[in-house]
């Protein structure tokens, strides 16, 4: 397994192709906006490597027998899918954001079921092709990004149907070596911070679409993969060097342009196989919202705890109401913890060896988070008052004539140096108002709509049926 | 194990005092009203004897090494913790109300934990006492109910603070057979369907309220104890034998009035151990919320598949405003199911040998109940129509002059039979209008108040903290 | 204008053709149900009566030029509108319930304003029929009954495509004095208490639907009409004479049949003009939602009242989380009555004089009572306690065995007379779950889908889209 | 009144002391952020002098009996009243975000309420003064900052019982000339867009607190009067001048340190008179309340439009979730007006001729716009998608390797081009994730816990319980 030093040293050494505010990076992984979000995912690596929590964030793998992280790891049993959670949420209280590894987890685990299933029907060789993949992220410790959001031009048409064909990324040509493919990707959360781009399809297929029916993965800085880093809330913050809010962490999402982009045909896990789209993206939407289910309730944590401090250091530890939007942020944490804890509880064993959690009650949890995300940050602004709005700059701060007045005039209570005050208004700020972290919160995992229709989709509806017409009298 | 006839005969044994709109009952089992409570019951009964269920339903007793009915086991393992959400939500969805055991069971699970410790702390020998009378439950498989809830009088003084001393259960004289008691419980849910009445404190108490601090049970027909079975809104129903909604089940609730009852030293599980009746309502509400994570989900089961078969039935299954409202029923039934569920796998286990559940997540369980379940009723009325209201009565349809005209207008979709919708509409009003069950969802299990005081209370602030200054930069 | 006695008296006079549980009800203006219900609407005439009150529920007829109960009269200007709101409150605080006069007169309204459009467009007299009507209403004080919900059988099809061609109320055959309708109108709340029977289509009607097209008026006692006095939770209480909660007030609704109805032509306000149903029943929800968010205000703060009391006489007076519910409870009256009074205010003209209210404020006033009225029964069961499901009897209170321990028992702060405390429980358990008037919340006025749509569809969605273009920068 | 050219040119004239990032601002007011600030403020200049809008912007002033723009007058009529909301509504979707010219409006209607009130108690001279001020407002057409809101220190103690006693504005010595105050202000919006800095206390005072019962006026550019432009989250993009989202309109909040500023007694409107320092505050807070009922639901009206852009842009205009969340957006524009409204209408004439709002119906708006407005936010972004949070840069597009394939990759429909979806998604970033507006949905015109007081302190309890005793049949 790598250190976190060994994980950074590693991403020197990959030479991705990157744009930000109209500029090529030459050196993006020193780039203090990426580095921000590189520290995020390392912190899967530190931890990995601290004694208090090596026992929760490593494993045997049963593919090398060698001790693994976790991240590399498809579930094969109840334990190892309680485990994502639980790491998922001593990181997000880690690191105050997302830590842009789990979705990279998320595509191992989802072709891991599938690809066997795949070959099930068709006598493919994918599983074989991916095992081998598997074993390479095993082996290096590798991170991956998972690549599924297309950017899908008009919703209203199948892939085939648009306009211009590649608004979902496709084959174009094949030889073979392997094949050509064309299209973008977007949302791609921390994409410079991984070794590995793994790409699924974004939606069901129909016929017409073979070609666009594709899982594959490629390394970050493969030929004709251009990252692009769009802007975010508070982007510049780091860019600067003051007013982070956040010490080390920040979170970042490129949209991942694949300008004829080859792929070896031992790195491709899908290809045509039209009917196993939809199941791609079921399953590591479901897998995804689990991980949600630990990592935001790990965030509420870090935001609870800035409450408190905002509490104490405003004087108004004791309000009533103060303590009862306090509860409020507990009980939204705890909701979605302890719905993804269950759907990992009552888990199920795929075909494939794989531990697969119940699609219920991971979806249970990723509809609270959609919906109750926003108000924690709500409550949490509440909290803390309107300085999360307007605070002055570090710098009005190190300014000789406004500085002492400054610092004069933004205590809080006596007993607590206004220095601290003045970094926990700004944590604030970061874990409320930065938007590439708090919109995944609703748009991460699918849209809401999609997390609804699951639950609808998944139920037993007979069995509801029967219940009320047994009560009701109904023969 | 009994069966469901052995349970009603074993009733019909009992003789309490039992008064109901101003009157001796001098059949209780037998009275329409009650039965359809003690039906309820019996499905604990019935569904432990069943093929498809047993399985679940019954253990092995580490007492006696006899198969029993779960009801009367304290759970030993996290098996056991699961076994009672899951058992519950089936009883939920089958008997689309309260089935009432589930309180007599949550007294047994605490006071297998606190007379232990106790008696570590103070040498005395309750543990065995209650080992003998829970053996007792065990082999005759009895029906237990908690009496936990005292009248309380002006909630701003302690108990001996009250001008009416006996507005806490208390002791007004001790033998050497055994102590007298004085008092009243209230909201006894089932206590005539039930053949042992097993009292705990109520809340904390301190000094001075020593003789308050008691914990011991007495049958349900024993000399001194009244049952006034209390008012609820569809009360009559039973009663008149029409119009009842739900075939077979109902609630009912007494005010349980100890007037001067004795009961045997083997039978006192705590008495002026101060500082012990805490943690007895404490445990015992925890427990109780879990298993409302679990009844409850199930009665939204019910009234989830009585929301489809309207919408069926009225021809408006397409209407996506409805499926919306049906989204948001499932999704509350398994948000309290998936935190319930959650609580039970973390459980730990306490020095008796007993499992406890994780507070938190069977208070975040609780809270969704408490705020979500009317509107999981008002979103039924909402998909229902307005019958839930004014339906008229099954003998308005068997009048010959009024009924021909009821069942040609009151049909809906002309493929279903007028006589399935009006019988779903009654269900539906017995489901969302019925004060006895649907007010326990808000007062069941302590007020809100509790709950959420327990989320701040239970949780690890100090962590939450130092995420924060971590984050924040703070040393 | 009628005093109280006069009313009731003249309610006597009346023959109608009513059933309930089954039996014809020979003398329904003095069988206890009805007459809770009649009661309610009498405080319509009384408080024109009163006072302090005729100032704002009496007015000059600009028909009559005499003095008449604000329950006659379609507003000629603002202030007529607004008077509607305020006297809707204050009704809403006197009865805690619905006082049932409303219905009429929106009605009244309606025609009003679209007689007037008809003629207009076809040359018809319908409105000079109708002035006449509304002069006969003035004069003789008279109260009216919305007849407007259809049974509708299979929801997916318009009346014509009906299996049974009577699922909405239809003429079956006209002569030279008349016409003959049949159908049958559901949820007429207090048509018992009402002299006329006002009736107006339920839905937008399309082509095949002539005969279905229709708006009328006859006497609540004309030969054919039935009355089906339906069942509601707590429909006995008053027939038993006991525990009845409101002192004096109830509300019943029947379903009304149309068993071949002689109608004169004077008294028809609408045949076969197609394209003015949509009209007729989207003019009558506004005015309807406009009255709503009145008595439904008043009827807070009624149980807000009541919430206050039960503080008192729990001693929780000075529990923090109390007094934020109690908050919660105020801050949905005043959004209700905000919404409503604005609708009102901005106002507008009509062709015919009649002045309109704002569609989308009232609409906005509605759905919030859809949604929060029984968020604000859950907040007020929460601070009474569990008594409001499971209060013993008056009768238990009564008998000489029981009745003095209830009264020991029952008592809270030491204070208050355990008999207003008990008084206050059975209130408490009638205004939030008595389901003849609670349910009206979620379907009175129309389903919570139509009050949605409105905003759509009456907002101007252009100017909007403009507003976004010109700060995008787009043109 | 001044054209929108003539305001900029009178900002010129004004040489304001003020930071940004730790350096003095040489010419703030052409310094793009601050300008984009004066801009918002500019269009109620501008619309003052629009044929479309100067029938409602302007009025004829009862002081000079010439034309003013509203912004100069407190209310004398109900029609005034009404007035100030809707020109705020139309404000709000003109310039998308706070216009920052409402508070000092709120503090002239507050002194010309309360300096009245003190004159008549204490026979001071505040109200001829004040009315000399507000004619030169008037005169000269001016804008006015309200500086209400002091650092506070430790929010448990009172101002004199600080550590450091200029936590509150106080007077630190007084000459013949006038007096001389220290102190701090923060979150004064718009302050260097404004001529003059308006003073009034921020909380009710005690005996001790002499010194800081205060109101006066000063020139935004006096002597001593530091302006610190605080950070916002997306604050460098009017700088970098790309990015904006909103063409031209922004916000920005400074803190305003008084280092021993002169104020000329002939500007002093309150000093030492204790009690009103209370009156003071909740005027200035209720007229401030009412305010944000306009213009934030002009602000939802441009974002509903956006929203309603991006389902056309995206090709999901026909999706119904989507059309709900629009319809939740509407409802709750309309909520917020609509009780806003309602206040407005029932606005009473105060002693001193002023009118004012009815505060219940204020604050209840208010408490719509605290809990909803962020939801409203959500919705938005709900609806329009993951580029919230990472769209590309402007500067990308306009690279040359980059900027085609980004074109082509982010076209939603074929039929509109993809720079106007671009601009569309960077709007809705800028009125979703900007948090100096947004963030004072929640703390502007004071916490969510004073609004919700207010509604518990100015509602008549005794009515209301008297309306559940009447109805319980309580004497």
């Amino acid at each position: 397994m790598k250190t976190l030093e060994e994980y950074i040293e590693s991403l020197k050494n990959l030479k991705p192709t990157a744009y930000m505010f109209g500029e090529k990076l030459e050196d993006p992984i020193n780039h203090p906006r990426i580095r921000a979000g590189v520290n995020a995912t390392g912190a899967t690596y530190e931890l990995a490597n601290d004694k208090e929590y090596q026992h929760i964030f490593t494993t045997i793998s049963p593919l090398t027998g060698e001790r693994i992280n976790r991240f590399t790891l498809p579930p094969g049993s109840i334990e190892d899918l309680v485990a994502r959670v639980k790491i998922n949420r001593i990181l997000g209280g880690y690191v105050g954001t997302c830590h842009q590894r789990c979705t990279g987890l998320d595509c191992l685990c989802t072709l891991s079921i599938v690809t066997y299933d795949i070959d099930k029907k068709y006598g493919t060789h994918y599983s074989e092709r991916f095992t081998e993949f598997l074993k390479y992220m095993q082996v290096n410790d590798l991170a991956g990004n998972a690549s599924v959001t297309d950017v899908k031009g008009d919703r209203n048409l199948s892939p085939h149907e648009q306009d211009d064909k590649d608004m979902y990324l496709r084959v174009v040509d094949q030889t073979k070596e392997g094949i050509i493919v064309r299209g973008a990707k977007v949302h791609q959360t921390g994409s410079l911070s991984a070794h590995e781009i793994v790409v699924l399809p974004t939606r069901a297929m129909q016929k017409g679409d073979e070609d666009y029916a594709l899982a594959f993965a490629v390394p970050s800085d493969t030929k004709g993969l251009i990252h692009v880093v769009g802007r975010n809330s508070l982007d510049t913050r780091e860019i600067e060097g003051v007013d982070c809010g956040n010490f080390r962490y920040s979170k970042y999402c490129p949209t991942l342009i694949f300008d004829e982009v080859f792929v070896p045909w031992e790195r491709v896990f899908m290809f045509k196989e039209l009917e196993f789209a939809a199941e791609m993206v079921s399953r590591f939407s479901a897998f995804h919202r689990q991980s949600h289910g630990g990592c935001k309730s790990g965030k509420i944590d870090a935001m609870t705890g800035a409450a408190l401090l905002m509490m104490e250091y405003n004087g108004t530890a004791k309000v009533g109401h103060h303590k009862e939007k306090v509860i409020d942020m507990i009980h939204t944490a705890e909701t979605l913890y302890g719905c993804s804890l269950a759907a990992s509880y009552e888990g199920k064993r795929e075909p494939s060896g794989t531990f697969f959690i119940d699609p219920i009650l991971a979806n249970a949890s990723k509809i609270h988070e959609g919906k109750e995300m926003s108000e924690v940050a709500r409550l949490l602004i509440d909290i803390s008052g309107g300085f999360v709005a307007d605070l002055p700059s570090e710098k009005d701060f190190d300014n000789p004539q406004i500085g002492p007045l400054l610092k004069k005039y933004l205590k809080g209570t006596a007993r607590v140096p206004v220095e601290m005050r003045v970094k926990m208004l700004r944590l604030v700020e970061k874990m409320a108002m930065e938007s590439a972290d708090t919109i995944s919160d609703i748009h991460g995992g699918g849209s809401s709509a999609a997390h609804r229709l699951t639950l609808l989709r998944e139920s037993d509806i007979d069995y509801k049926k029967e219940c009320a017409k047994r009560l009701a009298g109904i023969e």
